[in-house]
């Protein structure tokens, strides 16, 4: 879903999803800056003589190398190579192990011409885009009612009442929405639209919102989706977790293997719904009709709290959950068939409609039938069992639930990851979020999501209810900034009729205000504060985040800030430091003893032909004349300096020797050169000391010093040899 | 304790502690094979011309310099520094904290020069050496009772015949030591003496036996010595384990700091001790005396097992924990003042006698008082009160017994970090436990003990009867070990009166092989299980090291193994690959996207003047297009490789790649030269891909190839900057 073709990605790139993202083109100036600095460089042409041929072209007979050349590599273009799907094979068995394991769960590798840019029919688009909020009718109003009966049996009639301010506020909300995809026909999802018409801060604090909202998705439908089958099986109620679990690694398999290619397949689902519920509803109509609309008495539940605005304003902010997913069209409405913008206006009208009807059908039939919340037994499987207490009716209006729940989640699975690709492309969430997996899916985001839900899911011990205390405070967050920004947008650019619609979302944005605060306030205590505490932090985090890349940006920038601070060095410097031939180069090497891999360690700066300086450290006199004296007998080719360490310290003298060498000459390009042992078996490691990695660790805080390891492996020789 | 006279060093190796362990120095052929590889090497004159003084010499005004030269290093000959303690400091705030604790804690470094290497006066040596022995009978005659009492109170009466054979089963150990003593004048630790007369295998059993038994004297001597304390003072109970665990701390303090120095104030507890058992002893049996020796009645215990020959042979095992220790004096022959060995067979026999007269008496005394054990009272204490009803002489005895269990527990803070010492200069064990810390103690030997003590005393729920379960099978298979290796001892030399030496060290070993048999099966189930198991698995897992060890030392070796395997190199062969004039090179850079840390990456491998190749992984045709057309803005001045990688993976097709390039010209010598950001905040880490992490990690199974890391410095301006 949502993929733009190809012509079209250039202009609006804000809502393509590219596998070249991680690799950014350099803009103009940069690419100016590069072209005056390459001019200055003066390369020996012996750099070009490689004594090797880099296109790996086969020499002779194939037998003189253990593998033919182009079983990984294929020729390309002169200086291109493609690779084979045997280059990707890691070099260890466990690699190769899981590498298989992945194969046999998610499929051969996509390659990155296969990214997905179909468009949908609205037939089609109806039932993907809307199972998220048709969905929340399976637990909505549930929501609403287990916070009434609260106030025992006599408050449940005020569910009508409630059920009717719901309905204006699906009313007004999605009036606002429909105003929102004309104004932002190429995507209009909360972030983009919030960051476009307030600023980068709201739509980043939109955004928090929306992943906490996506993350409760998964959750809130997966355990709904669970109760809906345990109520129909109480058998399997203990189980409820572990099958929760199970099914959010289906959904993450499903995902990361990428089903979004058979996601025809997933209209069924919302229109087995969309009749089981639509049936059940006229069924139940006629039932009552027949019975002359007698209201039926609710069991008696006693009042354990008093029936105050408090309580009603929560069952209302409960009940709201019912209209979680209003906003997926607009953040699909590139995936639409043009003229986008009309149908996806067509569409939401649809969903509102279906919505409305089914919620205010369902709130009816539990009045006329006085039923109430249940422990072990959802509120609409009450209803089916009442409606139909024979035949096979009940169980498919289960099974339609269940699925269309799963479905839901799915939904949260196709928006977030898309969600943290923008917003890593925006650097507020770490970049590998801007990764497309072998098979072309944003895997890290779905990991991140699937963890994330798994986690809460589990927290809350898969209780529908408890989860839906956390739920409707970081959607209607969502929903007002969304709001607010299409009233700045109107005020920003006053197109004809700007006020009527400012009006229009102005009036959406009070209504979800409203629910947001009552959320927030009314349930603070059971669950809300997470959200409330989550939002800012993770705002602040992801600010921090971007500070940091920003940072590093511009750090490694081919040119100097504008702005420049005295640390800073000017592009003149930069120059200097970047002409090969003003490089100067000293090498050292740390020499513990005399063996093969100090030899090697000599002999490699040797023969780069650069000033080199071998350094020891002793832990006492003597040592260092044993040392002093072999070195002699070696021939003394390299000068060596000893440092006494009389109190047996090995890195930090080390380490501070050679950052004094750095500050003497900070513009010498220091390069310490350590042997360093690679085991096969990580437990070996605890029997080398390690100095090199600890060595690197210490220098790696030093500016102009370049570190080089030379490994030296020791191998088992029973165990496998190397590659 | 156990240092030898410096002069003395070089020519008993076996038993004296060097700084410098960690450096070995060359053998005769080593040194040799070094002369003829140097007399090969050619070196350029421009390797000796450094643009920086390695002698860090002050030049001109020093305030061109942030520090002082001199600050850190002090110069001490041509090439040769000193460090200061400024060189130790580390470059973070975290590790300078430590530091300062560290110092607050164990005081002021010591240089190498400290080693302490005094001997000790016999008066002196007693205490110290017999304060681990003569504290067992705090808790062996309660082990023997605990066990006897099962049977109920009338199996008590065996407490005395058991307590006769346990006398000459002390008295034929003893007179075997005394020969071992003889025998082995420079050291005779068991794992010495029988590696030497048995073999390195059977030595290694008896170290792992020896092991075992140090980390038990610490669990048992320190659970023992708060059981005296907890017995004078019930409401202290609860706390035992974290007392116990305190008073593990406060004895790796002390010994990290090296208390050794303070010694001599060690005597004080061990005749404090003798004062107030032998003072108790008489005053008991004139107590006893003026009663006419009748027997009082033992409490009535119901028995839970049915007296046999098993539960006999139980009580005698366990009470043979009364004589652990008896090994100290073997070990520290050369701490004494010479004549050595004549000076340690005295404490040997005084030792003894000592014990047995303890010993014997305490039983006795038990007996006549008709005591058995209790839970929440130690016997000691409870013959304490029995015979001291009031007055400060209760109070006495357990302070005297508290501090001599310390005290014995600190024998194993001696003993073990030696032991682990000389098994690490065999390579059994890491090579850490070579190093001395800046103390000038065994610091990681010291570290390991206190943990396994903690660990153990903390499983065992610090009780005493618990943790003798596996007390005995150490240190009597140590013991057998030992005394048969003197029987080979003796057969071998033959000298004048080798039979009847031999047949005194066989009738100790035959004794202490009965022990050592009968602890193993009557105490199997109740915990000698894990002394049983964890033998012969510490032994494999030693001889592993060893082998590993081995393996590392012939692969870095500077002359062919003698016994060639096919895949290794002939001295011919390993010669070319240490002549620098041989040394061929390819710099391979791998290219991401253009910015300063590319840049500096080709400008370092250029200004090396070798062959240069840069590598660009790319997810699809169009960014390796666009790179390449960068590449050309900037001048292509080094030759570029792009590799197509379609399903996006980066590291495998890199790494590939560069394999590939090395199987081609296994002779060339491949430098890998990777970009890297280092970040301030290790969560930052998290923000990059650290492909260059994983790619070391790819890398450093390949043979020759090289890797350098060339950091790029990143710093959040707010926090400190770098240095």
């Amino acid at each position: 879903m949502g993929k733009e073709r190809d012509g079209e990605g250039q202009e609006r790139p804000t809502v393509s999803l590219s596998p070249s993202a991680e690799f950014p083109p350099l803009s103009a100036p940069d690419l100016e800056a590069l072209r005056r600095l390459g001019d200055q460089w003066r390369v020996d042409e012996s750099a070009r003589a490689l004594p090797v041929d880099p296109e790996l072209r086969p020499t002779g007979p194939g037998a003189a190398h253990p593998r033919a050349p182009n079983e990984e590599f294929r020729p390309d273009q002169p200086g291109e190579l493609t690779t084979t799907p045997a280059a990707e094979q890691p070099d260890t068995d466990v690699g190769r192990l899981a590498v298989r394991i992945r194969r046999v769960l998610l499929g051969p590798p996509l390659s990155s011409g296969s990214v997905l840019r179909e468009r949908m029919r609205k037939l089609i688009a109806l039932p993907i885009l809307s199972s998220d909020l048709l969905s929340s009718v399976a637990y909505g109003p549930e929501a609403l009612l287990t916070i009434l009966v609260l106030a025992g049996t006599a408050a449940l009639g005020l569910s009508l009442p409630i059920a009717g301010a719901l309905v204006v506020l699906m009313l007004a909300v999605g009036a606002s929405y429909r105003q929102t995809v004309r104004a932002y026909p190429h995507g209009a999802g909360s972030y983009l639209v919030v960051s476009d018409s307030i600023g980068p801060r709201a739509g980043l604090t939109a955004a928090i919102g929306l992943i906490l909202d996506y993350v409760l998705t998964v959750s809130v439908s997966v355990a709904a989706g669970i109760a809906a089958i345990t109520s129909a099986m109480p058998a399997l109620t203990p189980l409820a977790v572990p099958l929760s679990l199970l099914v959010i690694a289906a959904l993450l398999t499903g995902n990361l293997r990428g089903i979004r290619v058979a996601g025809n397949i997933f209209a069924a689902p919302t229109y087995l719904f969309l009749i089981a519920i639509g049936g059940m509803t006229l069924v139940g109509l006629t039932q009552a009709a027949a019975r002359g609309f007698t209201v039926a008495p609710a069991p008696p539940v006693p009042a354990t709290e008093t029936l105050g605005v408090l309580l009603i304003a929560r069952a209302f902010a409960s009940g709201a959950t019912s209209m979680t997913g209003i906003e997926a069209v607009s953040n699909a409405v590139p995936a639409l068939r043009p003229t986008e913008w009309r149908n996806a206006r067509t569409l939401l009208t649809w969903m509102v409609s279906i919505l409305i009807l089914l919620f205010a059908g369902l709130m009816f039939l539990v009045h006329l039938n006085g039923l109430a919340p249940r422990a072990n037994e959802t509120l609409l499987s009450q209803l089916a069992h009442r409606t139909f207490p024979h035949g096979p009716w009940y169980g498919i209006i289960q099974a339609a639930t269940a699925l269309i729940l799963l479905l839901a989640a799915n939904t949260a699975y196709n928006d977030l990851p898309r969600l943290l690709y923008f917003m890593a492309r925006d650097a507020y969430v770490p970049r590998r979020f801007l990764h497309m997996g072998d098979r072309l899916a944003l895997s890290n985001g779905l990991i991140t999501l699937s963890i994330a839900s798994a986690v809460i899911l589990t927290a809350f011990g898969g209780r529908t209810q408890s989860l839906i205390q956390l739920y409707a405070v970081g959607v209607f967050l969502a929903f007002t900034l969304s709001q607010v920004g299409m009233v700045n947008h109107w005020r920003r650019h006053r197109e004809p009729g700007w006020r009527r619609r400012a009006a229009i979302n102005a009036f959406g944005a009070v209504l979800s205000a409203i629910v947001l605060v009552t959320a927030a306030i009314t349930k603070f205590a059971s669950g809300a504060w997470v959200v409330v505490v989550a939002v800012p932090v993770l705002v602040v985090l992801c600010l921090r985040i971007r500070r940091h890349y920003d940072r590093v940006r511009q750090a490694v920038s081919l040119r100097p800030a504008p702005t420049q601070l005295p640390s800073e060095k000017s592009e003149r410097d930069m120059t200097q430091e970047f002409l090969p031939q003003r490089v100067r180069h000293l090498l050292v090497v740390p020499v513990a003893r005399f063996d093969q891999t100090t030899l090697r360690a000599l002999a490699y700066v040797v023969s780069l032909g650069q000033p080199s300086l071998a350094v020891h450290v002793s832990p006492e006199d003597q040592e260092a004349d044993r040392l002093r004296d072999e070195w002699t007998a070696w021939g003394d080719h390299i000068r060596l300096e000893i440092v006494v360490s009389p109190h047996r310290e090995i890195l930090e003298p080390l380490a501070q020797y050679i950052g004094q060498l750095h500050e003497r000459s900070p513009d010498l390009t220091l390069t310490v050169v350590i042997p360093e042992v690679v085991v096969d078996h990580p437990w070996q490691k605890v029997l080398h000391s390690r100095i090199e990695h600890r060595l690197r660790k210490a220098l790696r805080r030093l500016p102009g010093v370049v570190i080089t390891s030379m490994p030296v492996q020791v191998s088992d020789d029973s165990h496998h040899p190397s590659r």
